[in-house]
């Protein structure tokens, strides 16, 4: 997406050890307009899996989760990481390492939201390691249901996340490759 | 709202203690289509007030603001709860009472994103006591900002939020607002 690509190379900073800042349109600022059209790319790009459910992580992941949502007319759930008191005892709950956190977080679903048979598309802002989505992937399949794609608005290319997803067969769509963040440079994949 | 009335009578759990579980379209899983329109009516609602930005609360406060933000054309900054180790040093935070949680949350804004003369408009999922939303007043006041207006998806007139605020002097406006949970029924107010 290349109005995504253009942000990253105005706005984005990047921090070194592989770390890339976006907390002026992703992070902690969003850019609402841009997330608007990354839903609609997501929408374009998965349309033909029959997806029933996104699933999503908090906290980032959500503004695209849900703009996806709305173009795609679907629910979007977003795995939390606190158990509020709303939700029952009985929870689907896997655990993440978060590199960006330097710790470990919870992920957790109600099955109230997540059910058996359910085509679930993976969407999150980014895919570095693979880390969050694999726990994604793990409460769906804890839930019975099926991951049909993972789609994130960043990928770092140089972390092997993507290699992982496509090794247990998902589709994997980016809207942003990066292949290095080498040299005080941002390098977009080919 | 009508849309988003009827469907906390569809969908909504009372569950007691003047607590309103709406987890299924707006607090784990959203209904990204309600989370639109509820962004439009945002944007018409507020329309005249000539904001620059719009601040809410991670998490659940996410999805209705940055559809605003869409609407109205605005970056949406979400104060986080945790520092990331993108955020500077030097931050602008508040600690607010959470009596969903049971105990204090900090919520943390970066001066990146916030700036003295921004007219800040603030939109959140619930509006009950105000504990939140005056916490993020604060933060506005300690970037030298200033509140337009005060927008929630769903406020419970009963908790007295609304009051503290207007004495304030802001415009508060809510979509759907809940005069009473007691006796296992959910009654909107007049």
């Amino acid at each position: 997406m290349q109005n995504l690509k253009d942000r990253i190379l105005k706005d984005g900073k990047n921090l070194g050890n592989g770390i890339l800042k976006v907390d002026g349109f992703v992070n902690h600022q969003v850019d609402a307009v841009l997330m608007d059209e990354a839903g609609k790319a997501f929408a374009e790009l998965f349309a033909d899996l029959g997806a029933t459910k996104i699933l999503t992580a908090e906290i980032s992941g959500i503004a695209p989760a849900v703009m996806a949502g709305k173009y795609m007319n679907l629910p979007v759930v977003y795995a939390r990481k606190r158990k509020p008191i709303t939700m029952p005892d009985q929870v689907f709950l896997t655990l993440a390492p978060s590199h960006t956190k330097g710790r470990t977080v919870e992920l957790i679903v109600s099955p109230e939201y997540l059910a058996g048979g359910e085509k679930v598309l993976i969407i999150d802002d980014f895919l570095a390691s693979g880390a969050t989505i694999l726990g994604l992937v793990r409460l769906a399949e804890l839930a019975g249901a099926s991951v049909v794609g993972v789609g994130a608005l960043i990928e770092k290319g140089f972390e092997g996340g993507r290699t992982k997803l496509e090794k247990m067969g998902f589709r994997v769509e980016s809207l942003a490759c990066i292949a290095s963040l080498e040299n005080e440079t941002i390098t977009f994949c080919d």
